[in-house]
């Protein structure tokens, strides 16, 4: 099993119709085949900036490289990711 | 349900016996009376440094709280985690 997280911090003000619209969107990557146990989250830690986290599980690493190169991620990223997040983190873990 | 994480990197040697003295420390915590759902987990993305991720659940903020007061957490924060982490973050996630 890999997790893999995605922390991060919009462009949008809180609240606003851009921020829904950019979760919203980002709903379409729990539907992609290798994708597992897909949460989107709100980050409430005083001790980061990051506003959100996207959490979403592998069962190994080719189920992770079809992810990253299926069209519908690609086109995620470049059409709302790049130009929406402000700042970002990506975190990787598997079972220690 | 608050899940409350940290990622962070050891001033050991990776592989070290001080390495896993110390993560074999930090499974005390999973013992806790209102911790749930309690990982160690390796972190494997490269595009950040750190090594190492704990993950816990709390029912809610009280029972977080309960955790951080809790003297079996002081005490591994205070013996273990000021002297042995090089770096680390927290991050904490609710439901969206």
């Amino acid at each position: 099993m890999i997790r893999h997280t995605v922390v991060f911090r919009l462009k949008h003000a809180p609240g606003s119709v851009e921020e829904q619209s950019f979760l919203q969107g980002g709903r379409a990557l729990a539907d992609l085949p290798t994708v597992q146990r897909f949460e989107q989250l709100r980050q409430v830690s005083p001790k980061n900036s990051f506003q959100f986290g996207f959490s979403m599980e592998f069962d190994d690493q080719a189920a992770y490289d079809a992810y990253n190169v299926h069209p519908v991620h690609e086109q995620f990223v470049r059409e709302r990711w790049q130009s929406e997040v402000e700042d970002f983190m990506e975190i990787d873990y598997i079972p220690l």
